[in-house]
């Protein structure tokens, strides 16, 4: 996941890559020389160039944005510290997620969360910030069912995800796991699919009152997270009409014209067979999340379709980017 | 499929292969030739040097019984020629399936339904038969669902399902299809299951009242179909209940003691993250559904538990000789 | 082949894309309904909407170019039409490619064999012409070879292949023949690479009298064709010296600055695991060759070294369309 | 391997698991906790109950027998601890096989090397002995050499081996470095074959005069190396004699009708296309070799053709367990 901040922040219109900082065992080696062979193709010299640094605020020299793909067990306290210091902090770690004034952000589905910040620098007592974005299977959830939610009202969602391995990090997932296999397992994903999601659609006072329920599943697939959605709304929807909002959505991030923000939030495709994870996972250079095979769901009387994305763009960095972008936008930071 | 019978029938303890038979372009040759290497491996040189005659009973010469694996656009005709002119076919294909006086048989599930034939013959005014069994998917379904419809009552049922590859035959699915890939799309998949598990669930005379809504998928594994599967019983189910059920189940089949009839027709594993793919498929000569990660379900105020079975052999052949062997052993057909 | 050859050539800054022809099955449809889904992504409308037609000279409707991607088997005769016709045919299939006056083009390699086309010309009587390229792994194999031919001569050249799934067009190789699977033969692939390497290291008038010898072998991998390479050069070279050799290596296509042709034919990496197929197979946009791995060889007292290259640009359209601007540029064709 | 060796030696008709011991980590829990659940499928509870002790010959218990599959870098002062105190240790671990007075044994190819023990027990002044078996790679080649090498000498080999990741133990490979990818890079592996291979084909005293040269690969497969042969032999030799030499081939394990030596050590295929990894790896319970391809072979004069064996069987715990029955039926251990 940092080598993707990395790799989508080095070209940035905005942004500069002036420090990288990771736990121990790298630091003090050439950024090139850190990453793995296999993922580290193409890094410019520049930032190839930068030495590991450790992630305390002196090492790392003054930013005027912090972005953390940290594991989740030394999150925590780091990214606070940072924030204590001054820096806008924006995780993708699990740890703040779910604290109450740590705005989850989905850039195109909650923007107005941006809010909470100035419930959490008063409580905190801190002049930085802490932004998180979703779990990566949540976060295409979140996008698929925002123009649902705005429509027709969700009262339940059912998801079964089928998991590329990029979204266990590096090493990750072994190969004798995974090769001719589906592991129906991925520690914690289906609690944080249930709870972030009811936190992104919900207020920033109130989780969302929707039941969701997930089964989340690992396949033998390098990038995209494809997922079976069963949804039940509140007020009638047909698939004509489901379709019809998800490609009406637009957001904030796209009328602000957001270097990041993909032209269409959501894509909905009309072949019986897609999206397909190798064919579509690339939509919106990975932003867009891809929707398909709109159809009537007898079990909860609604309906059910078929989304996909970039787990590591829309469901990681690239989210995160674009949270600083509208919150730079929108002068919550500076 | 037509191959796995064949491997499944070579050393079975009731039956001999004494003739095979095919679409016309390999009529005429010997079977070992006949079949793709990639899938011929094995055969004895007996069923091997067998030539491939036409599908009609004289070429075939008067077996006692015939299992067809023939493609559904040809198998409904040719299926009722054999049935006409006396001989009982256990048959594979779909065509006949929904017949209202055709026996879908399952065999731990609804081995009752074998009565059915009672019926079709006095209809059909025909000597012999036609049994079928379930579509791959439908099958793992609903052997999985039978302990939990007889003990609570199944009102609906949500599945989503990851399959493989070699489900759709050969040449099948192209590996430029599903290489790095996951296809959201089998065609007529989810029709089936969502009719068949109701007519099996059911009594002979009315399908089970019970809501089927399915999701299909093709995952890159070559064996074994997984599905997430959602339940909402009629009375309350903890999982401990349904895991307990899962694990008494018996049916006629271990009863009978049949030569195909696995010892635990469902294996309910404790493990976080099983059953998976390639470590369960092959669980009792793959003739047995394996389960796990059975957890409640708050959607639908049930539970929700994994499937996993064999697609050629619980899902295919080997479910359809099971069923040849319980209408003999129950003296049904002789 | 096709599809990579309007994806290529769709933003041309040379070529339009005026008509697609095929095989009879899709002729009549627009050429979006005519491609597989899982291959046609993302062609623009204007091509897209083309309509699908027999490929003659009169139903194509007199282009510059005729650029062929047809099946060995029907591809003979065609080509040849539209050379009588006066056509500049340039072809990816076999048919014509070991003819001796139908130039057998690897631009980096040995753009002077466009000089065949004089030849050509005055012997078939006809005012088109056929220019052919290579065989997918040769072309690989022959761009990394070029610059120790130049500098070192070659005596012998040892090959096994690793090659990707799209080298067998669609629907090709059957997901059941090559998941978990390595398939150690593709159907004339070896005496391709036998010959056709003599002949583009060779003269106009003669083969190289290089001694070629080639194991090939179909793997799990979607693009990219990856080779070990054996080499014994007829005079000393170190691999340093071959390091040097290929890295300095630039040709015609280079000087000239033809849009297809990428700024390094041959990059060669250090790391110890380097080229690998999906880090590397898009190098240079797909037109570069990637070495790595350049050790001494013990057995042909020569060296040793990896190639890889992807199989459907520089293997393919790409290595076809480079062809075209080369002879444009040096007004072989006009 | 460690698994593989348990798996093998469970059914055992001479050998009795009586002790399992394991680096730190997993040291005190019970053999069925301590593997990774993706390989300890189907561990008898009396095996997979024993707890895992330290690698000592205290807490192993006085065994007849010591089979070692410890990794390379504290395998060799661990298995000389246990040949100094009076076990036989029968290694899969490199740290030894290249000590001149130390077997390396592929029981079908070089027997006699047994004898080295003799030697070894009075320069090394202990009781015990330390036999150790090839690397996978070199294993499978050998034996393919074999009858090769008797019948017509052998003087120069190259192989470029196609690996699977099982090679590379637990968790070994990373699934994000293997998918949809070939790594032509095995640490040491090369070096391995290249000295094994002289070793195995010579005489106790005197490596074989053979020049080998090896290019190592890593594909998305789970079991199964396969590897493309290149030989020259010192006396003509043409295909049919090389397959005949093949087929006629059998070693002092068959002769003395060893349980793990299979029927055919080598099983030459003449189908075009195989061995096939997937479809001939468990070949004689993956302890034959399966060749193929047998032809010409321009650059050395020779022969080429393909091998696949089972890199955890042959390539491993088999050869291991194979090379203690020998020892034991030859009474040069009991």
């Amino acid at each position: 996941m940092g080598q993707t901040f990395v790799r989508l922040l080095e070209h940035h219109p905005w942004f500069q890559v002036t420090a990288v900082s990771a736990s121990d065992r790298s630091v003090g080696r050439p950024y090139s020389e850190a990453v793995p062979s296999s993922n580290g193709t193409g890094v410019s010299s520049i930032v190839g160039n930068l030495p590991v640094v450790v992630p305390t605020p002196q090492a790392v020299n003054d930013p005027d944005i912090v972005f953390s793909a940290l594991p989740a067990d030394i999150a925590g306290p780091i990214e606070e510290k940072f924030a204590r210091e001054g820096f806008p902090v924006f995780s993708n770690a699990s740890s703040h997620r779910m604290d109450p004034d740590v705005p989850l952000l989905n850039p195109e589905v909650n923007s107005s969360h941006g809010d909470l910040l100035d419930q959490q620098r008063k409580r905190k007592k801190w002049d930085g910030c802490i932004v998180t974005n979703p779990n990566c299977t949540t976060a295409i959830l979140t996008l698929s069912l925002k123009p649902l939610h705005d429509q027709f009202g969700l009262e339940k969602v059912i998801v079964a995800s089928m998991q590329a391995v990029s979204g266990a990090g590096y090493p990750g997932v072994a190969s004798l796991d995974i090769l001719e296999n589906v592991i129906p397992f991925i520690k914690y994903e289906e609690e944080k699919v249930q709870q972030e999601t009811k936190k992104i659609l919900g207020s920033t006072d109130l989780p969302a009152s929707i039941t969701v329920s997930a089964s989340c599943h690992r396949v033998p697939t390098v990038n995209g997270h494809l997922e079976a959605i069963f949804v039940k709304p509140a007020s009638p929807a047909s698939p004509e009409q489901a379709i019809q909002a998800m490609r009406n959505f637009e957001s904030t991030p796209q009328k602000l014209k957001l270097p990041t923000a993909p032209a269409n939030p959501i894509v909905v495709r009309d072949e019986p067979d897609r999206p397909q994870t190798r064919l579509d996972v690339d939509e919106g250079k990975g932003m867009t999340v891809t929707t398909g095979r709109v159809r009537r769901e007898p079990v909860l009387d609604g309906i059910k379709y078929i989304a996909l994305g970039h787990n590591l763009v829309r469901g990681g960095a690239g989210c995160s980017i674009l949270n600083a972008e509208l919150l730079l936008a929108e002068k919550i930071i500076k």
